[in-house]
């Protein structure tokens, strides 16, 4: 509790208060912190132990004074201050959308997406946690997907460490009496990642479930959504992702759905009220999409729901969505027996390449068999496959761009429209990627604008290497390539 | 013109007659074919040089006797006999179409359709024509798709050893008077598949052109192909191919359509009511589908309008079409510049496989890059790629299975799909392929009825092996995979 914060940093102050009764369901403390005009309201929250605590996240350098309000005489006006400073340079803010369909830090840094999935990593043991965040120090992620509540589900059958709420799988479990030292984890876990400068993409609640977390009532939900908001928005690097597999909250025997989209929508809306620095959030699907226009989502959250074509709808998403199109589910790198889990590293590369070069982000997961049925996908640990260092390259290319990619248009009035057979992506209008996915061809041939000059490179997607062509190009020409698969050219206007 | 015919083999005679004028205009010669109550005109058609040709393709066993009618008194009337006799084992007679959506030779022998393309192969130098049919010989495919037309288009821009009117590139052609000796050549060249067990599958009209085949006006588009089925109907393995890519019938400069759907409709009922045998007839497409439902259509000659999905809408068509798919152009196996002509080998089989389990049926075609400009594609010549010796080995599983492939159907009730990410065709009821095409899975779990036992082979679909497993399998269990792409499981009801 430092009286110096760095700007997005996290203010933390705490406070001795009544451990009678259920302070989690019956006081209700709020703080308003000020900056001359600027005033935010946020919400404290029982620790635990009769300990309150408030916490935010300053936007402004200066000084901050704050004042609270709570239903508890003992918790009521107290004040405090600190001085927001200039932030750390690993410190760029919470992440925002911008121009329509990408992202960027606040302070202006732009984030270009790359994320993996690990749903239930903070459920394993703590030795498996170490090496998850071993693993994603040298990783090119810089967003993780991950679950709050532990996941019953194939491969993962384990119980957790530690449960949000009081009680067991025997006896049940208090939905109304949370768990402090849980979200003393998971917040550990946040910052982790923080330092790591790896955003955190907080699935709040999922369906593979054995101990009552998905189907708790109304009332719960909204206790549950209200508490760990309170907890964690000040967390810069945090995301909201109300659910995985939205679709997929169903009474299995009865066939009738346990959340349905009224749930879904009055459910985001108690995140949203309760979120003072308004984070990015989303939904993500199974087999139907969800409607990705509605006000309150900020950017898709793509599961696939064609077992062919992924990232090559992302086109598609962003005309039909008008919002950045993120597919954390293009399917998992592996060899498991499930479909969604058992494509090569090759194809993972490829389906980056497409989703990118269409202006989108995409994600990746593993699900290798595991001698110890430890994979990536579900507990975290160590990485095995082919595409993680491909994605770094990818990931290389497109910070080294002057800016965000976005797909190439077909220009008016051509018969055959260029790109048909080829996926380019452009940053804006001098700078191009062609890319040729699974074709191998041994040549192409291009048009460009006559009263250009452009420097080509020959891109092997797979084999991490940049050719440099020698001079410069012009109007029509010819580019002789390898003939394999997953090559790309790029060309930058020099002239 | 011996008077023993085998059912289903070509008869012919000839009669002297008047060469002044444009015979080919000016005559009109039909004969009437009778064995008992069995009736059959056919047209005849003028060979040049005073020529007259009567043909016919008789498929009942017997005596046969024809009369003929004619506008010129010197070959009205004239008679002949001919006795019809078994044919020989290589000789099952035309294909036609059984139980909605799929193939048979007439005698009842099951046609696989397995299609190779190579459009102007009767065009190129005689010893390249020969070195074709040799390639064809030991290839593993059952049909061919073929121009009558010569061919210009990138990398075949050679004139052709004959022209099918009188005429040249320079004078211009008319297109009232046919040149016999090309015609007597292209049926040289249908006998020589005919004997390689081999359909044709004609093309009548193509849009690639410099020398005005593609534009002769209605009056001569349908001398044409009155004169060219009057010729070749009586070939048993001739299909009729309206056009390929008859959506780009286009003057570039105009934009205006040289063939409308009008067109297309008519010249079909022209090839219907001169061919009285009514072999398969259809029309391929380019950017376009036709309306494959329209009656005068046998089957869909289907070329993928996706760069990503081709032979994975199958069952689409199948439902939505109700007649034999036929996926003429998945892309050709190659590197050359055009994406539709430098997939690799594995896409290729693995297109094929889709197709195929779906109960469709896939065309091959290959264009890599040569020295000489040979690319099988459009000149013939030698096959260079890696999907033909697959394509053999699928053609052998498909034989040897006990009918013809149809796409499993989901099972009534039940939630999740079982077949939402494998590709299963189903043979009746008791047997199965299951086929996880670019998927790598380490094992699979099934769920099969109770009450039967199955015979389990895991078929790799790359390496061409079959491994028949031990046993026999029954109810839920699970099936060790080598965790490699393009592998197949095969069932089979045992018991």
């Amino acid at each position: 509790m430092s009286n110096l914060i760095e700007k997005w940093g996290l203010y933390e102050t705490s406070f001795k208060g009544p451990k009678e009764g259920n302070p989690f369901l019956e006081v209700e403390l709020t703080a308003v912190f000020k900056h001359k005009d600027s005033l935010v309201e946020v919400n404290g929250f029982y620790d635990g132990e009769g300990i309150y605590i408030v916490r935010f996240m300053p936007d402004i350098i200066g000084e901050w004074n704050f004042v609270t309000s709570c239903n508890i005489e003992a918790l009521n006006g107290l004040t405090g201050s600190f001085k927001c400073v200039e932030p750390l340079s690993n410190n760029h803010g919470p992440v925002r959308v911008i121009n329509q369909f990408h992202f960027e830090y606040t302070d202006g840094t732009p984030h270009y997406s790359f994320g993996t999935t690990c749903y239930a990593w903070i459920h394993q043991s703590m030795e498996l946690q170490r090496k998850t965040l071993e693993t994603l120090k040298t990783s090119p992620f810089n967003k993780i997907r991950m679950c709050v509540f532990p996941k019953h589900y194939d491969y993962n059958h384990n119980e957790p460490l530690l449960y949000p709420y009081e009680g067991s799988l025997e006896r049940g479990f208090d939905f109304t009496k949370f768990n402090p030292e849980f979200f003393r984890h998971l917040e550990r876990r946040i910052l982790d990642l923080q330092e790591l400068g790896i955003e955190c993409d907080l699935i709040l609640f999922h369906p593979y479930d054995r101990w009552g977390f998905s189907n708790m009532g109304k009332e719960n939900d909204g206790l549950y959504l209200k508490y760990i908001v309170s907890r964690l928005a000040h967390f810069r690097n945090i995301w909201w992702s109300m659910a995985n597999e939205y679709d997929l909250f169903i009474d299995y025997a009865t066939r009738i759905q346990i959340k349905t989209m009224e749930d879904w929508e009055r459910l985001a809306h108690i995140v949203q009220m309760n979120d003072p620095y308004q984070h990015l959030r989303s939904i993500h699907n199974c087999m139907k999409m969800y409607d990705y226009r509605r006000p309150w989502i900020t950017h898709c959250s793509i599961q696939r729901t064609d077992v062919v074509k992924t990232s090559e709808y992302t086109n598609e998403w962003r005309d039909q969505y008008g919002k950045p199109v993120v597919i954390d589910e293009c399917t998992y790198e592996g060899n498991i027996n499930h479909g969604w889990g058992n494509i090569t590293g090759q194809e993972m590369t490829r389906r980056f390449w497409e989703g990118v070069l269409r202006g989108g982000y995409v994600g990746h997961g593993e699900t290798y068999v595991h001698p110890k049925d430890i994979l990536w996908w579900s507990h975290g640990g160590e990485l095995h496959g082919t595409s993680p260092s491909r994605i770094a390259f990818l990931r290389k290319i497109v910070e080294s761009a002057p800016g965000a990619i976005n797909p190439a248009k077909v220009p008016e009035g051509v018969f055959f429209n260029p790109y048909w057979d080829v996926t380019c992506g452009m940053v804006g209008e001098d700078y191009y990627i062609f890319y040729f996915s699974f074709n191998q061809p041994a040549f192409r041939n291009f048009n460009m604008p006559k009263e250009n000059k452009y420097k080509v490179d020959i891109l092997d997607t797979w084999d991490m290497t940049i050719k440099e062509l020698e001079g410069t190009y012009s109007g029509q020409f010819r580019i002789d390539m390898p003939g394999k698969q997953y090559i790309a050219i790029r060309m930058i206007r020099v002239q």
